[in-house]
């Protein structure tokens, strides 16, 4: 009795923000109009996190534990009643209970797709409409344990699995290719970083687009100059337009 | 005998251009690596076209004619004799005779994606990978013929087909309404136009590259504002990478 506060059964859903409805702005549903759901909290530290507001333990306290039927009825009102594709981001939202929130949206129409690193495999991925996948390369500091990520590819059979990679440098390019090359069954899509993420207090930093798109264009070449024409090469849309500001 | 030149018989293609591998900047393939044939010739004149040196007879002398053969061989040259996905644009492509270089092209194992404006159809059009329809609202100052543009869809059944459409203003929003409204079943990608092409004899002529964002900025709002969340809207992105610049 009392000591566990409700906060921390497992239902709650730890969230940062929820936002939209706007265009995702990269990978497999670039273009597609879409709320997302960013969720607070990550087993990992990237070094290029652009989202450390949702990552940061120091911001903690912006982080709303809410019910599903809450995050539900948020979703609902931005997007009118209208059914659309929700993204669970984070943060890692692996480590968020949303099974219950899949399954009540899909009594709705409304769908689902989740970005995650691949360090937590949940069984409700098979209830996704999309995984995306997005193991970090060398760049990030951070290691992909294989084993698990493994399990994340099993538990996500039934949704539209795929992989996102993003590059900075010749590096993880080279690694990128590898990823793939275990995966050859999985589409992938490789992205150039932005080495200007916004500061979690500061959403108006400015970007180093010109050298973001350097960056793109860089890959661009690099793919072509190995025949990889598997490979799907999109920049991060939302930042080229509204740069690092959030909400949009 | 003689007098019928060889570049009249129906099995001549009319090449402006054949180019890549690069990216594909716009639509359902977006980030797709791909090799663009353009062709020369149009009936149309869009008053915003921006492919101008494909369409004006004025430019006629610059157009090649190629049997399938060298279009092909100059495809897989270009490609290193790895299949990957060509595009067929122009110009309309749609007047220039594929069916043979489609077929020669899948069987080495290359697939074929296509984009018209609607205005002729042809049996081929099945064999296509994807048919990109293209429509082209009022501000292009062109009538479209619905009874033509149906028999494309008709005769694309068997290629996934999209519908493409082009816009620049409030007008223009609400035609491509109007347009997917008739055809339910088929994916709508939605592009803000850009009011800065380049002219036939200039391509480093300067993009207004903001206008053009805030053009897509306008479209994204719209969008959400109706709930019209089937639609997908994506931008040039290698106007935004590239500027007006040919053969990237």
């Amino acid at each position: 009795m009392g000591g566990i506060p409700a906060v921390s059964d497992d239902t709650t859903i730890r969230v940062s923000e929820i936002f939209g409805p706007t265009i995702q702005g990269e990978g497999a549903l670039i273009g597609v109009p879409t709320v997302f759901v960013r969720t607070g909290g990550c087993d990992y530290r990237c070094s290029w996190c652009d989202s450390m507001h949702a990552v940061d333990s120091a911001y903690r306290d912006t982080w709303k534990p809410m019910a599903a039927e809450d995050v539900m009825a948020e979703v609902e009102a931005l997007s009118g009643g209208t059914p659309l594709t929700v993204t669970l981001s984070g943060g890692n939202p692996a480590i968020q209970p949303f099974g219950p929130l899949i399954e009540m949206g899909h009594a709705r129409g409304y769908r689902f797709g989740l970005e995650t690193q691949g360090s937590v495999a949940r069984d409700w991925f098979a209830d996704l409409d999309m995984l995306v996948l997005s193991p970090k390369p060398p760049s990030s500091d951070m290691q992909v344990d294989w084993e698990i990520f493994q399990a994340c590819v099993e538990a996500g059979q039934g949704a539209d699995t795929v992989l996102k990679i993003v590059v900075f440098d010749e590096a993880d390019y080279l690694w990128a290719r590898d990823v793939a090359a275990r995966y050859p069954d999985l589409p992938v899509y490789l992205q150039p970083g932005n080495h200007t993420p916004p500061p979690p207090e500061d959403d108006s930093a400015l970007v180093d687009q010109e050298g973001v798109d350097a960056r793109m264009r860089w890959l661009v070449d690099r793919v072509i100059a190995d025949n990889w024409y598997e490979a799907r090469v999109l920049p991060q849309l939302h930042v080229m337009l509204w740069g690092n500001k959030r909400g949009v």
